[in-house]
C-alpha cells in the first residue's frame, strides 16, 4: 500500500511530508509542487509537512480530514464512501424554498449524524434544499465555522467528512438538496499556514487574511479555491454553495474569481450530470453577479437580499438603529419587494453614500434574489442574538413568513423559525488560545459598546454556555403557540408548491398594494391576493374576492370583502 | 463687485477665506460646503482658505488659476474668454489619428502659445486630435504632469487658464480636435491638501494617495472628479479626456466612476451638441471598458493598447526585458493585430498570472483601442528616454508607422515621431522641496539598478538639462533623412483618409499574412494589401497585385508580384 502525497508550496527551498512519524524528502517540480510516494501509507494515515527546517507539522493545506482538528496532522481521506443516492438527479433553485441550519446547534448533539433525524420535520416542512453553516474545519471546537482555515476539511465534532457524506446523502434519499456555506474572503486567526506554502495572501479585511486573486502567482491561488469548489460539488454531492461576503473578494482580473468559478461549476454540472447552484452572500446591490454572463454579468445563480430583510424587519419591529436608519415604512417595504433592491442608487445613511443599481425586473427572475425574515447573521449579529419570536407575536411572525412565501423570491428560513423558536442564535466561538480568546471577546463587547450596550448584556462569545444556550429547543415543536405555528409555515409552503402563481418569479408582473397608516399590504399574485395586516386592528379590503385559501386568523369574504384580523394574512382567489 | 466664494470642506469646524489679506468667514450648510460673499473681490482676486486656527491660507481644490503655483494662492477665473470656435461642430473618434503632445517640450518655450504657432505643422501632417499630456497644476515648473494635485487649474508655466483656451479655440479653428490627460488615479506628492478639506482619499497607490470613491462620504469626492471633467469638456471645450491608469482606481460600487463619467460625458455632449470622447489607459487587458452599457460594459470610447505596442516594438528592437518578455515574434505581432491583446486569458510572465480576456471581435470595432509605436511612457520610462529612431533605422520607422496607420486601430503618434526625431523623451521633475529631489531621484535610480542599469546611465530626473534635452528640435525637420520620414507620414495619414478600407474597423474582416523567418505580414485591407518587410533583405510576394498606392522604398510590381525592399513598406491594390 502506497500514498503519493503533493502540495504546493513555491515558498520553502525543502519540504518534508512526515507520515507515521517517519520523514520523507519530497521532490520539487519547477511548478513549485512537491511530491513523494511513501510505502506503507494509505487511507487513515496521519501526516504533515515540514516546511524548510521547520520541526513541527504542519496541516496539508487540501486536507480532507483533521481527526484532531486544525492544530494537530492530517488524515488521507480517500473517497471510498459508499454512495445510495443513485436516484437523485439534483435540484434546480427557481421554485424552492430552502432551510439555513447550523449543524451545532440544530440538535442537542450537534452533529451532522444526529441532524439526518431530523430530517423528516424538513420533509413534512416542505422544504426543497438544507443549506448548512460552514463545514471547513476551524480552529476549537464549536463556533458558526467562518473562522475556517482547512477549507477542504469537513469540521472534526461536525463528525468529518464521512459523517458529511452520510448527512448529504440522506437527504438526497429523501429529496432534499444540500447547499453549503462556503469562506472564500477570508481566513481565521488560528491554524492557517498557507502564506508559509505560498503567496496565498494579498491584504487583509476586518476578519483576517485575504486571498491573492489577481497578484503574481495567482493562478495557482485562485485553483486552491476553485478546487475547493470542485471538491464540495463533486466529491461529497453537495449541490450548491452559499459563497460568504463575496463584495470583501479583492480580484482585478478582466475575469473575475467568481465569473471563473460559475464556467467551472456550469461544466462541472454537465460532468456530474446534476443541476449546480452558486448564491452570493454580497452587500454590494450590485445585479452584475446574477446577471448573466452573455449580458456582462458574472451568471452566478442568485445572492442573498438583505435589503428585503431590513424592510420587513424594521416594519415588524420598528427597530431604525444602524443599518436600519433608512428603511421602516410599509412603502419602502413594498417598493423594495417590487424592485429587489431598496438601495439601487440610492442614498444609505449607514454607507454615508448613495449605494447600489437597479435590477431590470423585465429581465431578472426573483428567484435570484433569497428573501428571508431572518438569518443566522440578523439574528447572531445582535447584542442577544434574540430572534424575532423573542419579542414579536406568533401572529406577526407567521404574516412576515406570509410574505416570503408568496414572494418571486427563493424563500430561506432559519431553523427553527418554521415553529416561531425563542432560542436564541448567540454568536460563540471555542478558540484555545487565552489571547484570542481575550480578543475576540473583547472585540464583541467593543462593538456593542459603539451602539450604547453594556457588556453584561451581551452574549459573551467566548462562554459554553453561549454555544450551549443556542441549541435549538425542540421540545417546544409540539406544544401551542408553536405547533400552530409550524402548522400555517407546512401551508404556505405547501400552497406555494400547488398554485404556481404564488412562487411565479416575474417582477415585472409582481404589484403590491399598500396603505401605510392601516399597515395592510396586498401582494398581487396572478389571480391570487395575500392580504397582509401588519396591524393591531382587523381590516376589511374589497378585492372582489371569492374563497380564502390559506389564513392565519379568522378571516371572512363576504360580497367579495375579505376581513382579516390582526396580525395575520389571508391568501384569496378573486374574480378574473 | 462682489464674489462668492465656496468650498466643499466636511473636516475643518471653522473655515475662512482671505481675500486681498483680509479674512472672511464662512458659513457652513448641512452638506459640508462652506460659503461666504466678499465684498470688492472679482476676477483676478488672490484668494485661499483658513481651516479650523490655520495661520497659513491653502489652495481652492477647485481653483481654476494658481498664478503662482500650487503652493501660492488661487486666483478667481471667471469664464469670460470670448471664443471663436463657433464652427467647430466637434470630431468624432472613429477613423481618427491622435497626436501625443507634452506643451512643456513640445517647442522651445514650452508654452502653449507658442505650441499654436506649430499646429499648422499638425494640420499639414493630417492628425484629427491634439493629445495634451496633464494640464494640472503640479508642484514645480516642468514636468510630465503627472504629479498634479490641482485638477481644476492650468498649470501656469504653460500660460494658465486662458492660454488653454486659445490653444484649444486655435485648433478648433484649424479642424483638429483636442484631447487631454487627466490623472484621477492620484495626487502628487507636494502641494495637496485634499485630505485637510475632507475624506478624500483611501488608500495609496505606489505613486501617491488615492481617491475615496466608494467609502463614507464618498459621493461629493465623485463629484469632485465628475465635476473636473465637466470643467474641461463644457468650459475649456475639450473634445475629450485619455484617463490615466484607470486599474488603479478604487471603486467597488455598484455603478464604477467610470460608468457614471460615461454616462455623464453622453449627457453633456447633448449639452454641448459636440461629440465627447473618453479613452482610458488600461492595464487590465479587460473588454469590458469599452463594452457599450447595454451589454454590462462600462461603455468608454476606447482604450490605449499597449499589447499592440509591446509585439511591434519587441519585433523591432529585439528587445525582451521586463514587461517585453512574452512579445517579440511577427507571429503574436500577427495574432496581437488580429484580436487586438496578446494576453486574453493567456499567462504573462511578468505578472506571473493569467491575464486579460479576449475581445469579441465580432462586435467591438477596432478604433476602440489605441495603435502606437511609442508613447511619453513606452519613451520616457526607459532609462536614457530614447526613442526608437535613435536605434533604428528611418526605413524600419516608417514601415512599422505603416503597421499602425493602415490598422483598424486608431493610430496614435507621439510628437516628433512623425519625422524620426531622435530628441530623447526623459523623465524630468522639478520639486523645488530637497526631499521629494532626493527620493525622486534615489526612486528612479533604483528602479533601473533593478534592472542593471548603472546610475550614470539614466537621465538624472531632476536635473534641469534633462528637460532641457527632452525639448523637440524642430530644426531637424527640413534635412534629411527627417523630412522623408515626415512626407511618409504625410502620405500614409492621407492615404488612410483617402481610401476608408485602410481604417475599416471591423476587426472580423481584419486577416494578416506573415512570415516568421522572412520577417514580413501582409495586411489584408479589402482589395489593399499593405506589404511590411522588417527584414534587412528585399522580398517577392506574389499577391496578383495591379499597382502600387504608396511605398517607402524602391517597390516595384511585375505579373502581380511585388518586390519590396528591405525594412521598407507598399500598399498596393489587387485583382477582386
Amino acid at each position: 500500500m502506497t500514498e503519493t502525497f503533493r502540495v504546493w508550496a513555491p515558498l520553502p527551498q525543502r519540504v518534508r511530508v512526515l507520515v507515521a512519524g517517519v520523514e520523507h524528502e519530497m521532490v520539487r517540480s519547477p511548478d513549485g509542487w512537491w511530491e513523494s510516494t511513501v510505502d506503507s501509507a494509505g487511507a487513515g494515515s496521519r501526516y504533515g509537512f515540514l516546511l524548510d527546517d521547520a520541526a513541527e507539522p504542519i496541516a496539508d493545506p487540501r486536507s480532507l480530514s483533521q481527526p484532531d482538528g486544525v492544530h494537530g496532522l492530517s488524515a488521507v481521506y480517500h473517497h471510498t464512501y459508499e454512495w445510495a443516492d443513485h436516484a437523485w438527479t439534483g435540484r434546480t433553485l427557481p421554485g424552492g424554498v430552502i432551510y439555513e441550519l447550523h449543524i451545532g446547534t440544530f440538535t442537542p448533539e450537534g452533529t451532522l449524524d444526529s441532524a439526518i433525524e431530523q430530517l423528516s420535520h424538513l420533509v413534512e416542512l416542505g422544504v426543497d434544499f438544507v443549506e448548512l453553516m460552514p463545514m471547513n474545519a476551524y480552529n476549537g471546537v464549536w463556533g458558526w465555522g467562518y473562522d475556517g482555515v482547512l477549507w477542504y476539511a469537513v469540521h472534526q465534532p461536525y463528525g468529518g467528512p464521512d459523517a458529511l457524506k452520510r448527512f448529504v446523502d440522506a437527504c438526497h434519499q429523501r429529496g432534499l438538496g444540500v447547499l453549503l456555506d462556503a469562506v472564500y474572503n477570508h481566513l481565521g486567526p488560528s491554524g492557517g499556514h498557507l502564506d508559509e506554502y505560498g503567496p496565498y495572501f494579498a491584504g487583509r479585511t476586518i476578519w483576517g487574511p485575504t486571498l491573492n486573486l489577481s497578484g503574481p502567482d495567482s493562478d495557482e491561488v485562485r485553483r486552491y479555491v476553485l478546487d475547493n469548489v470542485t471538491s464540495w460539488l463533486r466529491d461529497f454531492h453537495i449541490d450548491g454553495l452559499r459563497l460568504d461576503a463575496v463584495h470583501a473578494l479583492s480580484d482585478n482580473r478582466a475575469v473575475h474569481l467568481l465569473e471563473e468559478m460559475a464556467v467551472e461549476v456550469e461544466s462541472l454540472s454537465a460532468y456530474v450530470r446534476r443541476p449546480l447552484t452558486l448564491i452570493a452572500e454580497s452587500d454590494l446591490n450590485d445585479p452584475r453577479l446574477v446577471t448573466e454572463r452573455s449580458a456582462g454579468g458574472l451568471g452566478l445563480d442568485a445572492q442573498w437580499d438583505d435589503d428585503i430583510h431590513h424592510c420587513l424587519h424594521t416594519v415588524l419591529t420598528g427597530e431604525n438603529d444602524g443599518y436600519y436608519a433608512d428603511f421602516g415604512s410599509i412603502a419602502s417595504l413594498a417598493v423594495t419587494l417590487e424592485r429587489a433592491f431598496f438601495h439601487n442608487g440610492t442614498y444609505s445613511s449607514f454607507r454615508r453614500r448613495h449605494h447600489g443599481r437597479p435590477v431590470d425586473t423585465l429581465k431578472t427572475p426573483g428567484y435570484r434574489f433569497l428573501a428571508y425574515t431572518c438569518d443566522h447573521d440578523q439574528i447572531g449579529n445582535r447584542a442577544a442574538g434574540d430572534r424575532p419570536a423573542a419579542t414579536l407575536s406568533p401572529g406577526l411572525l407567521v404574516t412576515a413568513a406570509a410574505i416570503v412565501l408568496t414572494s418571486p423570491y427563493t424563500p430561506m428560513l432559519f431553523m427553527g423559525e418554521e415553529w416561531g423558536s425563542r432560542t436564541p442564535f448567540q454568536f460563540f466561538s471555542s478558540h484555545p488560545e487565552p489571547k484570542l480568546i481575550e480578543s475576540t471577546r473583547a472585540g464583541r463587547f467593543a462593538e456593542f459598546a459603539q451602539h450604547g450596550w453594556k457588556a453584561e448584556d451581551v452574549a459573551d462569545p467566548m462562554d459554553p454556555a453561549t454555544f450551549q444556550r443556542s441549541k435549538l429547543d425542540w421540545s417546544d415543536v409540539d406544544s401551542e403557540p408553536y405547533a400552530r405555528t409550524l402548522q400555517v409555515y407546512r401551508d404556505l409552503i405547501a400552497l406555494r408548491r400547488r398554485r404556481p402563481e404564488l412562487s411565479n418569479p416575474r417582477l415585472d408582473q409582481f404589484h403590491i398594494d399598500f396603505n401605510e397608516d392601516e399597515r395592510w399590504l396586498v401582494l398581487h399574485r396572478g389571480s391570487l391576493r395575500v392580504i397582509v395586516n401588519l396591524s393591531l386592528e382587523s381590516r376589511q379590503l374589497d378585492l372582489r374576492a371569492t374563497w380564502i385559501l390559506l389564513a392565519s386568523g379568522e378571516s371572512t369574504v363576504e360580497d367579495g370583502v375579505v376581513r382579516v384580523p390582526a396580525e395575520s394574512f389571508a391568501v384569496v382567489e378573486v374574480e378574473g
